[in-house]
């Protein structure tokens, strides 16, 4: 296995063999690893001492289903803590085949203004060249990767940064290209493609020919693992084909949170939303089939997925629109600015992906805007017009790119739903304790995928929990927190959870395909193990960064204002949150 | 001692004696153990949960020399921890005189756009009324503060807040009359103006008239101190009449901090301007000289100040153009942005004092705007434009007037030199080691007022130490931040310390005035456990509100980039930094 570190203060590139003590490290648990191992707590994440870690999982490139996952790691500018943030693309997949363990993107060049690719090639080991790629910047991504496509070819895959990462916003993506090239898969949050920005480089274009494959130890096991996931994964209600994922996307949670209480609206004011029904993922798929004429299913975002959740919306004419609405960007640009059209929707999510900008953050950080006055709640021609001057750089739309914190000592806004300095994502936590205790606690900053007890409180998987009890739900969202360091390591979709919590053989599955390409002999406890050493990296990283355990709280409101309909505050003791990691 | 508490949810008032647990509290001392005692260290510093405190010092009210000042306290909306920020004013000796230990201001009204004043008089007791105030909202203070003269006679003292507070800005200070009835005396730092803002409340109108005093226990040892204290102050070259202070004003310090290699320029990218001598403290004396014709002394800021060091600067046409330009407002504003038209400065200064903004926090906040490329270095005229947008709440302004840390963000520059969300003062730490340490452990950010080491490290004051030397200054830190917290208690101005440090009778003068009002027998030590309590509870209150000692920190750049002419960073290590708090 190889590291590239490329340093960009003059563009060099160091091919070497991946360190020995790394050796059964992937995905986060590699960029981690990493960041904690190389870069200073209280380095500036824009500054040169910041380092930009790519890691595919331990399955990564093989063919287990699901498997294409990349992870991106960093000192964040958005928490100032430890990031990782993953994506599914072609890209993740291609960076395993070439066998590159870790891609390390260090340095800062002097010169400003100036932006560079970095393209990578395999001829018996990776290969790193530079071009200049200052003429592809102050533009739009969608115009920008068929440009790339045309300069090296159909087989590549791209990974890059909107105006938003140029501009350093601490609302700003890493994005790759899906499988119809599109510049549609994030590694979103917490400002991951500002770091890159301020290296100068706008590119990492990927070109598989040649390369040797991902190794597998054992074959047999791996195959056998492989079977019991593709099992699972085909025989779960919510991930089987044209089960709830394939049918209506993420987005089938829209109805499902707005049922329960828990759809954060207008800003975090009430956990039900009149206009859910309109933007639910039922009604995406209703108005595609109107203006298509014909039933659409959802189409997979990486090679190999057999989930395939992704849905592509489309104009009143019948042409493309935006790939993909996922739920939390229909729930942060629709039901949490009260928009409930959902051509809006769609708008502000072509923007967002067009712009480098993670929905999540623009759409919280419009509510707040929203809340201060600056346009009214519910209007989605004033939201689009604002999601342009974020992405344009104006001062109005530097202030929202700078991320929902921000904005809110901005505006001097006092109802600002974050922790760490990130937006909470599209689950009260008022109405869903447990989630609320992941947001509370994560190394991450406010964040859903870092230990998602929606499957139990929301959506029964492993047996329903009461949403709205406090009880076991410290425990709850430890245990998830450590599945989660290790799924996000293993190279799997999360989205596999819901079927390998509910179905044993495919948890084993997992644990089998992870032993089949290293050689190990993990069994469950040791993944568990494994997720709760990531964990424990990332939160001593982040206490030397000057995040100490009181970050790990709620905002004041809402701990004292009650949340329609269930009119609930958020009454987790404190010392349950500090059991999170305290007991981990 | 009466302790008056305003609940600004209903507009209620409650007179009550002072709680004899605080009976030896004052200023500092008592706004920050209110803070400590009364607000959730994790509540937002613009909700209903914070409060602002308001203390005299313990001689506060009588006829000691300097003694005027009033200490403003709540938690910070700039830097998320508590805040002490104090001003010389009539009003101070006002609010002492009603023997009103503390005024505590607290809640916050359901309904957002109105203002509200308070008028306090004295009948047997302090009382309470007040009055609708949002006529005087949205308007420069210079245009605002006759009209409350009008409204309530001249023998009033006024408190208030500029648009800067009604905006709820991080930059934001609370405003007090001065002698001539001008709204220029600032507790500036820390956003305190947002705080009184946020509650609903423009104005604390204070009417002395039947007030009984200060009871004074021990008359003739106060007397006794009082005349020690005038003796030194009278005598030391720094504070006498004419002397530097009196003659040139804190701006005497833009020479000699250039000279010493140690003013920070073009932000804080050297600590040499070589346009000092033209916003130095002798030119303001020489331009007013040229333009009125005769030479101009400086004047006190408040009743009974024997120092008297606030210049008024004069327009081409002899016509007062602002006052005061103290020493920081003219780097931040001058130096700092490389402005080197004195004239501009001044407008600067006004238009700050106009708005309601820290003159500090403004000057660093444009040096970043101009590092970021808004407006060039040196550009005086465009830096007008900036402030005028700060004060009208434009986008552009509201990302200024959220102060250098969050502007920073806002435009993704990483040379941002604040510590723990405040902008640094106009010393550089690079070039003077000692203040350094101040900035980085204060707890209240960065700092210059919370342990003045400039005293010795560069005026020479207990003896002169190697500004650029290590040794021993964390411990003259730790010294100076202690007995600091005691002199911000006292009642006396800071600038006493040139005097008292310096004669030793001086300091014993300080002791006797105070043990003469309360009738202790402290001693010299007792004054060192006294400000050694308040750095603690201070402390405790900023831990309990997230803030680590990791946060005492320089930005990395410090620690990076060799400071011009000395060519030095700033190297004291990490274990001495967590001494000065460690060994109190």
């Amino acid at each position: 296995m190889w590291f590239v570190r490329i340093d960009m203060t003059n563009r060099s590139a160091a091919v070497s063999e991946a360190p020995a003590k790394y050796k059964y490290l992937a995905g986060r648990a590699m960029t981690s690893t990493l960041v904690a191992d190389e870069v200073p707590p209280l380095c500036h994440p824009l500054g040169p001492s910041n380092k930009l870690v790519f890691a595919g999982g331990i399955t990564t490139g093989t063919p287990a289903p699901t498997s294409a996952r990349i992870s991106v790691g960093a000192k964040s500018p958005l928490t100032g803590g430890i990031k990782e943030a993953n994506a599914g693309s072609s890209w993740a997949a291609d960076l395993a085949v070439m066998q590159i363990q870790a891609l390390v993107v260090e340095g800062q060049p002097a010169e400003k203004g100036k932006y560079w690719g970095a393209y990578i090639t395999y001829d018996g080991k990776p290969k790193v060249e530079f071009f200049d790629a200052t003429e592809y910047t102050g533009k739009v991504l969608p115009e920008v990767f068929p440009k790339i496509y045309e300069k090296f070819g159909d087989k590549i895959s791209i990974c890059s940064i909107g105006t938003a990462g140029e501009f350093g916003y601490g609302n700003s993506g890493v994005v790759f290209n899906d499988l119809a090239k599109r510049p549609t898969r994030y590694s979103g949050r917490g400002g991951l493609g500002a770091v890159m920005g301020s290296k100068g480089l706008k590119f990492l274009v990927l070109n598989r020919e040649n390369a040797p494959g991902v190794h597998i130890e054992d074959k047999a096991l791996f195959d056998e693992g492989r079977k019991k996931m593709i099992d699972a994964l085909r025989t779960h209600a919510i991930t089987k084909p044209k089960g709830a994922l394939n049918s209506y996307g993420t987005a089938v949670l829209i109805n499902i949170m707005n049922e329960a209480g828990g759809l954060p609206t207008r800003n975090f004011s009430s956990g039900r939303f009149e206009g859910a029904p309109k933007i639910a993922g039922e009604a995406i798929f209703e108005t595609n089939k109107e203006r298509l004429g014909k039933e659409l299913y959802n189409h997979a975002c990486s090679p190999g997925c057999i989930i395939q959740c992704s849905n592509t919306y489309h104009k009143v004419d019948g042409s493309e629109h935006t790939s993909c609405i996922e739920y939390e960007s229909d729930w942060s640009l629709g039901a949490n600015c009260g928009i409930d059209n959902l051509d809006h929707v769609a708008e502000l999510n072509a923007l967002c992906n067009a712009y480098g900008l993670d929905t999540i953050e623009t759409g919280v950080t419009i509510g707040v805007a929203m809340e201060a006055g600056v346009i009214p709640f519910g209007d989605g021609e004033a939201a689009i017009k604002l999601v342009h001057e974020i992405g344009k750089g104006t001062p109005q739309g530097r202030i929202l790119g700078a991320g929902t914190e921000t904005a809110g000592k901005v505006y001097g806004v006092k109802r600002v739903p974050t922790v760490k300095g990130q937006a909470m994502p599209a689950y009260e936590p008022r109405a869903v304790k447990g989630i609320g205790i992941t947001y509370a606690t994560s190394t991450m900053g406010a964040d859903h995928t870092a230990g998602y007890t929606i499957a139990p409180e929301i959506l029964g998987v492993m047996g329903k929990q009461d949403p709205l009890s406090n009880e076991g739900k410290a425990a709850l969202s430890r245990a998830f927190q450590a599945t989660t360091a290790f799924i996000d390591s293993c190279g799997h979709c999360l989205f596999i959870a819901f079927a390998i919590l509910d179905i044993a053989s495919g948890y084993q599955g997992m644990i089998d395909e992870c032993n089949g390409v290293l050689g190990t002999k993990w069994t469950a406890d040791d993944i568990l193990k494994y997720g709760a050493e990531v964990l424990k990296k990332e939160r001593a990283f982040n206490e030397a960064a000057g995040i100490p355990k009181e970050a790990d709280r709620m905002p004041e409101f809402m701990l004292k204002e009650p949340l329609p309909p269930h009119n609930q505050v958020f009454d987790i003791p404190e010392s349950a949150l500090d059991s999170v990691y305290g007991e981990l």
